[in-house]
This record gives C-alpha cells, structure tokens and sequence, in this order.
C-alpha cells in the first residue's frame, strides 16, 4: 500500500541528500575535535568548526552563541538545569527557597503548553526547592499579554521564562517579540528561554530582534540526523552537567562532527528556503487551507481550538490539531482515527510522540478543552515533500472513513 | 604523507562498513519510534528493539537493562545525577547535609583516576550539597582494596562508588569483581558503578559476576557513529533530567534509531571478536609488548607508571601512557612529543580529549607522578586495524625522534 506520512511534527523524512553526503567519510573526518595536537583532530575541528559558522550564518547569529547538542530536549535541560547549577550571577538563597522563609514566588516561568522537556523538568526543579509557576495560555493555546503580565506582577523572584515559539501540537506561534517585550518591561534581567524545535525552518526567526537569551533546536525535525541538536546562548549559562571541555564546557561529551554537519547542511536548506524566501511557507499555508476547508465540508470536522480558520496567521501551517465527530454527533477517539487512518495508509499521531506513551493531553488540557475533545484530538503535520495531491488524498480518506465510524 | 593512527582511545577509525549499513535508508526506518500508533513508528520501534536485544546479547545482560543515550558521559551523568533527584528509596536528609548536621561522611566515592564526566560532576553534586569523596589510586592507578576499604569505613553514609574498569588515559584495569566484593562486604545496598567505555571490545566484561549496578558505553570507541551510547542499569533509577517517556523514561529525546543499529552491529563485531575469542586480545598484545620492548632500547623511555612491563596484566594492550628523555636526561614535554610525531605522520596524544583544553593532568597526579613527569606523558592508543608495521614504524621515528631532541 502506498504510505502518506502526516507525522512531521514528530520527525522529518531524512533528507537523504544531505544525509548521504554526510556520510561520505571523505566529507566527515573522523579524528576527535577536541584532540587539538594531531592533524586528524585539528581537521575534525575545522569540520566542526565551520558547521557552527554555517548554522550561525543561516541563523544571522554569532558562531560563538551555538552548541551542538544531542537535540531540542537536551538544549531545553541545559538551560533550565542552569537555575541548578546555582550560577555566580545569583547568590542560592535567591534560587531556592530556604524552609520558612517568606514566599517570593516562581524563580522559573513557564507557558503551560511547553513541550515536556520543559513542563516535566520544571516539576524536577520545583521538587529540588527552585518555585515553578506556569504561564496560563489563552482558548487559542497562545500565551496572552495579559496573562504573562499577571504571572510577573504575582512573581517578582523570577529569573527565567520560557515561551516556545510554535507549539508541537497545536502549531499555536506565539509572538515572542511582544511577549519578550513585557518580560523586560517588568524586569531586564531574566533569561528568556525559547524552544524553537518546532519554529526552524517553518517560520522566520529573529533572535536579536525578539529580544531573547536561548534557543533550542533539533536536528531530525527539519530532515537531519537523529541525536544532534543546537543550542543558542546569546551569553554562556553554568550548565548543571559537566565531564569534558567541549562546546566551551557547556556541554560534554565527544562532539558529533557527522551530525553537526548535517545540520548546517539540513538548516542551510531547509531555513533559507523554506522561511527567508518563504516559498515553502506560501505553499504549506496553501496546502493546510485546503485540507481544512474540505474537512469542514463534512460538518463533522472540529479544528483545535475551534475558530482556527483555514488561514490563520496565529498557527504555522505545518500542524493541524483537531478532532472528528461520527453521524451520531459523538466525539471518535484520537487513538482511533490514527489507527483506521494507518490501515488506510496514512501516518498521524495523536500528540506529542515524546509523551505518547503517557495517555494525557496536558496541552490540550491547558487551553480549556473537556477531556473528551481533548482525547479526540489527532496531530496531522506536514513536511517539505507533502503534496497536494497527498492533502486531498488525505481529506478524501478522513471523509470516507467519517460515514463509517 | 601516509597517516597512522594511535588515538583510538579518543575515538575510534570509524567501522566503514557497519557504518555504511546503516546508512542504507532501507536499514534504517525513519519514523519516530515514539509514535507508537503508526506504522512508521511501530517499524521503527521494532528496530530500536531489535538493536537493544543484540546489544544485549552481546554483553549477556537482559534487553530491559539497556537505555540508550547520547555517549558515555552523558551515561555516567544520568547515574550520577540520579542523587539529585532524591530517589524514593533515600530520604533527602540521607544525601543532602544540612547545614549544622554531624558530619557522616560522603554518600558519592570516586576513584581518584575516573573521567572528567565522573570527576567533574562530583565536584557539582558536591557544591550541590552532596558530600563526594575520592578513593585514592595506587601507583599504578588502579584503585587498591585496603584504600577502597578505608575509604568506606571513613564514610558510613556511601550511597554511590564509581569505579572504571580501564582507564582511558594509562589503560589501567581495576579488579571490579574484586573491589565490588569489597564495598559489597561493608554494604550491600552502595551503588555500583563502573564507567566501562574504555573496557567495551577491548577485555572481557561480566556485570552480572562482578556484581555492579550498572556501566556505561559509547559507541564511537569502538567504531559506531558519534553521539550514541549505552547506559546498563541492573533495576531502574530515578533520573534527574525528565522531557518525554522515551527509554523507560531514563533518557528523555527522540532516540537515534541509526545510532543504536550502528551501536549493536559494531558492538557484535568488536566484543564478540575481540575479547570473546580474545583473538584480537592477543594480537594487541604482541603488537603493544613489540612496542615497549623497541622503545626501552632507546634508554630514553618512561613508562607510566614506571614499572609497567611489556607484558602487564595490569594494563589494557590497546593504551600505553609514557615519558620521553632527550640525550641530556630531561623529560620532553608531551605535547612537544605529540607534535613532532604528528609532524612525522604519527597522531598520538597527551591525555584525554575530553581535558584537552585543561592543560591538567589529574588522572597522573593521583597516581603521585612530579608535575614534569606528567606534562612529559603522552598516549599512544591502538585498534583493531593497527598492525604490526604500523608499530615497528611507530618505535623507530620516536627512536629517531629522541636523539635529535
């Protein structure tokens, strides 16, 4: 059976290209970077060196503000974990709360539909003694102004925020620039931390410009290799984690010279045309509007949230969430329409594939929705090579499979 | 200029055509073996299963015990910062001191001689409030039972010991059987840890004989792909880190589906073959006695420490720490050593990669060596595609070198 794959947001198709001339061993040197005294070394670490200026580039960043990681969840604990690490620029007792001491509120912000590598670590470091509040988002899954002003006025401690640019199942973009502008409205200081996972290579980034300290990025989302991802520090952080001087001691490990280059490769491609000529950006907006108007003409279609229009400047057109009513007007699970959808061919998710052995909607939950709509809802994403054709296939089997549920 | 290679301990020639096998899209399933309910990610996890269960073979552990992670430090760390994370079976006040508590000594012992990703994060755990300690390392740098013993008798309150099975810098090998009994003697429930990087296909493992909790692997030592490793744990812990249920929740990211298949074909390969057989055991014996034996005809050779023999069994054959005179008896200092040897065609290297930066040598400080001696250390580290000429040419251009030095 011919596969359509609308699971995007979870990982890319490789792209083989650039993979297969990554793994060319004339184009990959071996040789340790950090083993600085021999030639094998030294070229590795030209290798690597010049994959940092090629993603520093695409980015129009410094190559000195780049880390290579494993991926967007170790760049997420890496800051986060920072607030652990106790860094000089605080003293502990502003980070941890001392036992009877008065309640000065969160020290780490977060908007409630983060990823789980932020949610879940934010309970890791409230459990460990630094306060935690999350940041309510509005109906449409955004974090709202209002909202965010609330959260500082309640929390004059904090030290860190963290507001992810687009949201891996909603595609929710939030406006960081605006939001970022209320947080230093309130307080200069604190470290704005943006998860960018789900926002390299589908919309137009713009660090400087938003006024951020960190972002977070991976590698296999935009069509690279597995086990490779970035880190933007706009100034070094103390990581909690130390073990080898690479990557300015920020994160140890030997580097992934093979990985590193994909990734400069893969985000040269895929962010300058997918997002500075906006081409792609044009053509999935196209697709997306489509798929959505003709699922609308079964009357059975709820989009998540419920006014997201087919062409709606407050998602990214990469990520469609939304849910099926059957003839009698009740809501079908999620599990079973990714499930009678993969009989017939095509590959959606449910929502996020890192909790999806969890059975919770925490995301979902966030914005308002009752648990029936929110264990209705499937996660439909698409890629650089979806077609047209493979959207209107896509609507024609969801609307066939309706009249049978 | 011909090129030959002796840093294998900072990471291996890269294992061609294993490497290449998993290169073929064929082989490698893309899907995220996360999205459990799809066939792209049902196909992928089948794969990312069937890669554990061969690793697990290979090493003769249960496929369940297997986590996959980004390399060996972070594998160490996860064990490490597990303390942090307050498990369940430990009350904090077990592991924190509070401040103006007796003191009971270290929860966390180290040998003096472990990798910086040990070392080093004690020193964080230890900021952090967890007591660490050191056990110091005999001459010869491997951890001795009386210091081990009066290590634990100092600290009642031990809940963790590290303690390498080969040391990556000198290629000293503890009696981890050995030592384990000893810890186990004085305390059933320590923790057991053993950083086996250095050990994996190079001498013979048994986990379960030697009674540990668990060890750590990485892939890139032994000819896989950079930025995957293997973390063993005989029963789960709690991690510090959280971010999505992926490796039974050890190791939350996306897994490296290609990484893990490089890891359990290379791992087949190396271990199966070389210390199972012992086949390649043998060879880079002879090769490393050949070699020893040329160089202490120069009169100019030091060994470190100075009392390793062409044949030692204390020692891995596949790593020789050692010093250089020139004619006037002065210790050359290693990185001049690795530099002209470089020039000669030859990579060796001072330390390890992973403090290469540091320009310390700590690992031959705890084993009581002048600071002169060790900045005069070099290591010449070997694989299984060095040869016996490669090693005769090795001896005779650093014994030409040494007389125009």
């Amino acid at each position: 059976m011919e596969r359509h794959y609308f699971d995007w947001a979870a990982t890319a198709i490789p792209d083989i290209d650039t993979i297969n001339a990554v793994n060319d061993p004339a184009c990959v040197p071996f040789g340790n970077p950090s083993s600085i005294h021999h030639t094998e070394g030294k070229i590795a670490r030209q290798a690597l060196e010049d994959a940092r200026s090629s993603c520093a580039r695409t980015l129009g960043v410094k190559p000195e503000e780049l880390y290579f990681t494993s991926g967007g969840t170790e760049s997420n604990a890496i800051v986060l974990f920072s607030l652990l690490a106790r860094p000089r620029r605080y003293a502990a007792s502003d980070l941890i709360k001392q036992p009877g001491a008065a309640d000065t509120g969160a020290v780490f912000l977060y908007s409630s539909a983060e990823h789980p590598s932020i949610r879940e670590n934010a309970a890791v470091l409230e459990q460990l003694g630094i306060p935690c509040a999350p940041i309510g988002v509005a109906k449409d899954g955004r974090v709202s102004e209002a909202k965010l002003e609330k959260a500082l006025e309640k929390n004059a401690n904090t030290k860190m925020a963290a507001i992810m640019a687009v949201n891996n199942e909603t595609g929710a973009i939030n406006d960081v620039k605006a939001l970022s502008a209320v947080i230093r409205k309130k307080n200069k200081n604190i470290h704005i931390h943006c998860d960018a996972v789900q926002a390299l290579g589908k919309i137009k980034l713009d660090f400087y410009g938003w006024g951020i300290d960190s972002a977070s990025f991976s590698a296999h989302k935009i069509g690279g290799s597995r086990g490779c991802g970035l880190l933007w520090l706009k100034a070094p952080l103390t990581p909690l984690i130390h073990g080898g001087s690479q990557e300015n001691k920020i994160r140890p490990g030997t580097e992934n010279t093979q990985g590193a280059i994909s990734l400069a490769n893969v985000m040269e491609k895929s962010v300058l045309q997918n997002t500075t000529s906006l081409n792609e950006y044009k053509e999935a907006s196209e697709r997306i509007k489509t798929l959505i108007l003709k699922l609308q003409k079964s009357g059975l279609f709820i989009p998540i949230p419920s006014d997201r229009e087919a062409e709606d400047s407050r998602f990214s057109p990469w990520i469609l969430q939304c849910a099926f009513k059957n003839k009698s007007g009740k809501i079908i699970p999620g599990e079973v329409m990714v499930r009678v959808l993969d009989e017939k061919g095509f590959a959606v998710s449910t929502g996020s594939a890192c909790s999806s052995a969890d059975k919770k909607r925490p995301v979902l939950e966030a914005m308002g929705l009752d648990k029936e709509l929110s264990f209705g809802g499937i996660r439909i994403s698409q890629g650089c090579s979806t077609t047209m054709k493979e959207i209107n296939l896509l609507a024609d089997a969801i609307t066939a499979l309706l009249i049978t549920l």
